[in-house]
């Protein structure tokens, strides 16, 4: 993946990372971290289910032939960007909880996972776990066809594994 | 209002029933009825956020140049339909969380009431009083602007208060 | 509308908007400054359901004659204010769920959106966005019959858009 | 108390019981059954907060020099009735969330108990217990005053101590 | 009511506020401060349901006979000082719900709201408003047979009253 | 253990069973049948936390003299029977949370498990599978010293695994 | 896929649909059949994490291995399956929540959508939906290098839009 | 119980505490204190379910082998540890609720507690007071055998009640 300037685009992005609103980036911000860490072509965009629906439509219905494999998209609140995704693209939907101010994300997921039969969200953890976690998840699905990622994935798990063996309890006081 | 039929359509339908499966009929059907009450021209059909995703669009693009003045709009679990009707028109929406299985319409409250700033839905109880109430908020609309259903709307009250008037509590065995 | 002195009144209010204490205030002003924002005739004050009942109860009684069209009304915890105002007269009664200190409204929300059968109370979002919200949804019932006030809702909307459509993410670090 | 014909009324009463709905009877009746084994004079009646706005007002606004003593309110969803009461007398509110359709009472507990500082509404559980209970505090409000009836109380909780110890759980099979 | 040295006792008290542990204290002064208000002799103590259960036994048991009219207990998370107070009791109980530190008094509201058929605890908001509250429900109990405190309560009801009607909104900027 | 008669009790009990009243058998007969099927000496009564107080803190005073060693306490609603047993033993108490009518048991697990810090209960799920497993809790526990029912634990282990292991998935249709 | 005998497996399959109860058939049984209209191979077996650990480690261990590209996973309650076998394998988990006897389910949602940070589990709507939906995400996974599979999935939503199309509302009576 | 170098582990340690991070540990230190306080043989360490499977496996597998006698086991979120390790091992297994970031623990406390019949896991409160309470519940099983144990429990019990009794409340200001 080229990364000049760093930015959030690349020339064939396998993996759409969109979010309603620049003020999910705190959280979704993770998922893109994850991308670069295992050198996975993505992009990275504000796409509004509620301010702009007709790009949205657009964004998911020309994705496939754009190239894109994956989704991942964050909301909070009434969250309907990833249900709304996956209703105009049969590829996979990753759905990231974003926290609301009052509730807590609790209906943030309740909107995106709760989906009707036929139109799968795939939805993780609230707020910044669930948005690594969507990454990963993306990173699980693209390495089914391509060895040379699926072997960073577990080189990825068998180092985190380290990291939790290594840590230790500091004394009492 | 023409009710050649029963059909749940007419010439010039001033507020628009739609829902996202005919399974939400059972809940529906309570606002359907209040339109009928107050002689209001409505249409009524199942327009689905996730599975006629276009067509949704197409309805609220339209609604207004056809003269739609209310859009009623019931779903349940991770509701999406209302709140993307309102975010494709600026005429009033009117959301009526149908309950779900498992979560009872908590999912379905949530995921209508909590639209972020910028595009309102109008969001009613769950369930069948959820329904006749946002009818009966698109008559209080409709009767801004016209007279005789401002006075109609002021009668059903007065009968509505002397139904409860009238109750009775039986003896007590 | 006159806008002498920053008061929260007019001559001719087209809505009325009130909340339970002046400590609603922080939440409740971002419903003043969108009809600020669009030029709408409002006045502005506190009317608590439980300290001043009679007020409360004086205020929806005469709202219509005054040429109030629609009341947005602001509270807490078990939050009275919309459902008894609602219950007194015919107008629309917009509902705004004012975050309670130890449930965080979700209190407010149920005391206001689960009304009876019979009467309505048109429910927003729980906190500032709700409050925007409900005075957005009071615009697009007052465009009904106003189409410069139409056109601007239509105007916002548009901008509304195009900020979503600027925003930039920023870069990683 | 006279009884004559079974009627939910009598010349003196020192409580009285108001429900939103005479569909709110099957739980209100736990609250008039305990009144009557007390023999504490009552009246029981459908007083709707949302569909007689001022007859509710009237009813808190002259018990107290009807020489009601205490008013227990039963009411379900965005239960309003014992709050609205209660910002209308000083008298002791006894407040009894109903069960409602879809969200089983919790809607009805929080609009009872979360009242504003300044009025206050005694709250008792979800449903039957709650009801019952509402009407055993009535009778504990009442017996500091009045010693034969302090006396009944002492022996009622003796009673009932007793049937506790009187249980015998089955065989297992 | 002498206050000589500020102790939270007297020769005679009328209410008894008991509360688990110290650190209620910050939201049990509300009813303390509530009781001085209205110069209602009252005692104020640490009384741990679990780590002083015979001391609580022996409070509840012999506090009729010292004069004690109401209790106002006050408890965090799986709250059971006021219904076991009410187990040993027939006077009034009434109970707060202390906010917990992670569920915020939702624990500390179902453990004391939720009371079995038999045994009743009038239960208030969580928190302060609660304590507040809950000491108002007392003032209104004992104002049942005290005419001086009856129109103490009523003058109170009534500057409230004046607060809510003065209060006035800060301009929008 | 000596079962003459099917009675829930015998010589030596080690493990007390208890509940609030005979409507919890249905659920705490699991706990029981448990005991039974590892013949672990027991014994099964309502003690009533709220209406057989001093009964209940009787049995926990003198059930370690008596040679218990762990209780099992089944409530529900405002479910103080586990915690205020806690209070007045060391040994090891079990709480059951006992399905409530209206809210399922919430209420129930949130009385029993947040117990303030000093005064544990051992929690288990709500309803059947939490009675069974309180009393699997108890055999895990007096296996510590006993190595027959250590190693009859173990068996049913390795049994119920297998039955796991047995299972079949019906066809399709 | 060979179908012979209705039989749950198959020489080659791909997706493996786990559950830790035969008694969560009527929920699983819904992605079941989506795999077979979808014609994909499958096996489906029942793998309890809590009854059998080492053959649920084992299962996930050489799931890769033995050509398995996408793992269904549903449980209820402290539904740990999805995770514990996310934990020991690279390929995309997808989970189920099965709704449980007295939390309907939300119990085991939060226990299978919180995971933390590194091990994500693809999580759907709770019950017979979310069966179903997560077989459909696992369809979309394979059809990224299955063109044949992606056309019927395109297909499959064609014919259900044309479902919802059809959809008609009865008359009102 | 040696304490050189205050190191989380001795000789023969009777209780084993282990948490899925070393981020849980403010909470979990809670635990380790009061094992410390009675002098109980511990060790305390990192183990996670999600990232160290087979290390959480061979933990529970070998543990009785090692002399613990209790478990301690602290997770948040979707937290599996201490059911994963109930599942292999027939100790007592103490699970303590670990507060998480949005959901304030309620998804810990779900994922602890709702274990399927079978398979027991001892849970406790949320956050530092579970924790404490999980190290007394262990304290109170291993004094079964343990006299001394016993009489310090008791002692501690004593100590603690005149805590309580000597709490004194601050004057009003």
């Amino acid at each position: 993946m080229t990364d000049v300037n760093n930015m959030h685009t690349c020339d064939k992005p396998l993996v759409g990372v969109v979010m309603g609103s620049s003020s999910d980036w705190e959280v979704m911000k993770n998922a893109v971290q994850v991308l670069r860490d295992f050198n996975v072509p993505y992009e990275a965009q504000v796409v509004s289910a509620h301010r702009m629906p007709d790009e949205m439509f657009a964004y998911a219905t020309v994705a496939k032939d754009r190239g894109i494999q994956v989704i991942i998209a964050g909301a909070g609140g009434a969250a309907h960007l990833p249900g709304m995704l996956a209703a105009k693209t049969t590829l996979p939907v990753m759905g990231v909880p974003v926290p609301s101010k009052y509730l807590r994300g609790e209906d943030s997921l309740l909107s995106i996972v709760q989906m009707p039969k036929g139109i799968p969200v795939h939805t993780f953890a609230i707020g910044e776990a669930g948005a690594a976690n969507a990454a990963l998840a993306a990173v699980s699905v693209l390495a089914l066809s391509d060895k040379a990622l699926s072997q960073k994935l577990e080189a990825f798990r068998v180092a985190q594994s380290q990291v939790a063996r290594d840590m230790e309890l500091p004394p009492l006081r």
